[in-house]
């Protein structure tokens, strides 16, 4: 098998962990309103590239630490993505129907529950991070540390403020360092996060933390503009939603800026740099990271 | 002075103290979009009895423990339960236009800033408990313990539980049980949160924290008891906001259940089981606790 068939079969193999671990944190016997259950595990349980978690995974795995103790802190950062996205798609935000071909939470169980769902996903993200602490050995010094960086990075200075500042620029986004701000907060701060918690779990070194850190801001930022790239030319049916919404809803992105083509030359310059702060830090195992990075921008979808 | 006086001068130190945190929390300086960081402020700083940072303060000091080092806690929880407030008064929920006497949160900042203002809060409300471990000598281990209970008592089996069965509720909640259920999460479980988080900053033993949660279960159905006779007797200047609103929203409460005299009796009952939950129990200091207690069923406001 070449590297990238065996890349797809890590991918598959932490996946379906991480898919089977996310639905036994909501179990059915879990003493909840109905609704409120259901409504969380719907949006949870949707799909996805489970890239967040797969992130927290790999970054353990490259620095030796274990799969198992990581996977704590992999659900809660998808239960954090998965509340951005109920909130995201409300009426009042981006009032979306539909999201990977399914009807939206708020579209299927109403506002209110929708609202709800989302304040419950993120309150359970932290009780999530916590059990990492819990029979995994991880030191609660550590687990606290994550759990810091959690509240930095998806809070007011981090993945909310990006969106209240995408919110606000609904109104003119005027140029491309507004448009880079939203991008590194509301895309790339849970990217960072994910990265830097899958390494403290494995014991990081500070070094280390600040190589994860670059690595992820760099990432995410590709990422995105890559995001920006594949929603004006992709194909509706890669991406399962209605491509160029964001020139039809007139949303300033990435190729709006700069152009399609300076755009994809501009993932390329950010890929490389991040795999550079990787290969530049004393990684065990630093080639799954750097193929990811390589994966993620080569995506048609 | 009588105890009275005392109480209520121990009272507004303890609020000023918080007050002065809490305005701390959210700097001008800070790094974060001004109309999220506004929003925020506007809710947060809109006055109210602090009474679930009191509750921390009030348990961490009957154990001996120290004032500062329950801050952190203490404004955390406010944060949580004002990002409540802000979430509960949305269009798709309550649907309030004015909350102690001034214009909700959405009505001043917009829908999709009210639900980010509130993401925020609840994500920093993290952050601020973390701080506890920062300089205070609040053990790691314990904090994290903070934490746990606060993503359990704020989150889907919590607070947040509350929510959503009293939004399914308003579809016609049948009898006593399922409003002692709502009261007991939606109000109950923060209260029992702030006391029992006072009680694990003061290093409370095992009893001491079963007593603390004994006591913040029965004396938080009894301030919703209160509420409930107090929104249905009161009158609209003290309380700041159209009474009988529930009667005409019709929704169900403890008086239309079992009568005005009947709850009247039953918060009295619960005031003295809660009350009787720490005098078992071995406080150094539990005459504060008892008098706030007994100030809160006694209340008109």
């Amino acid at each position: 098998m070449n590297n990238q068939d065996l890349l797809r079969d890590y991918m598959k193999e932490v996946t379906a962990l991480v898919e089977a671990s996310l639905s036994e944190c909501l179990p059915s016997s879990w003493d909840v309103p109905a609704n409120l259950r259901e409504s969380m595990q719907y949006s949870l349980m949707a799909g996805g590239k489970r890239l967040r978690p797969l992130l927290v995974i790999a970054a353990a795995e490259a620095l030796g630490g274990s799969r198992e103790a990581a996977l704590p802190v992999a659900c809660a950062i998808e239960m954090i993505h998965t509340y951005s996205l109920i909130h995201d798609d409300l009426p009042a935000m981006d009032n979306d129907d539909y999201r990977r071909g399914k009807l939206t939470n708020h579209k299927v169980y109403g506002e209110a529950m929708a609202i709800l769902a989302g304040d419950a996903l993120l309150t359970h993200a932290f009780y999530s991070i916590v059990q990492a602490a819990r029979g995994h050995q991880v030191p609660a010094e550590q687990v606290l540390n994550i759990v810091e960086d959690l509240s930095v990075l998806a809070g007011p200075k981090g993945m909310v403020g990006g969106q209240a500042a995408d919110i606000e620029g609904e109104q003119g986004i005027t140029d491309l360092d507004q448009l880079k701000y939203i991008h590194l907060h509301k895309t790339g701060d849970l990217i960072i996060f994910s990265l830097m918690a899958g390494g403290r779990i494995a014991n990081a070194t500070e070094e280390q933390l600040t190589a994860l850190a670059a690595f992820g801001r760099h990432l995410g930022l590709a990422f995105q503009i890559q995001d920006d790239i594949l929603d004006l030319t992709g194909d509706e049916e890669k991406l399962g939603k209605k491509t160029q919404s964001d020139v039809k809803q007139q949303k300033v992105t990435y190729p709006y800026f700069i152009g399609v083509e300076a755009s994809i030359s501009e993932v390329e310059r950010l890929t490389q740099t991040a795999k550079k702060a990787i290969t530049d830090a004393n990684f065990a195992h630093p080639e799954r990271l750097l193929e990811i990075a390589d994966y993620l921008v080569k995506r048609d979808h």
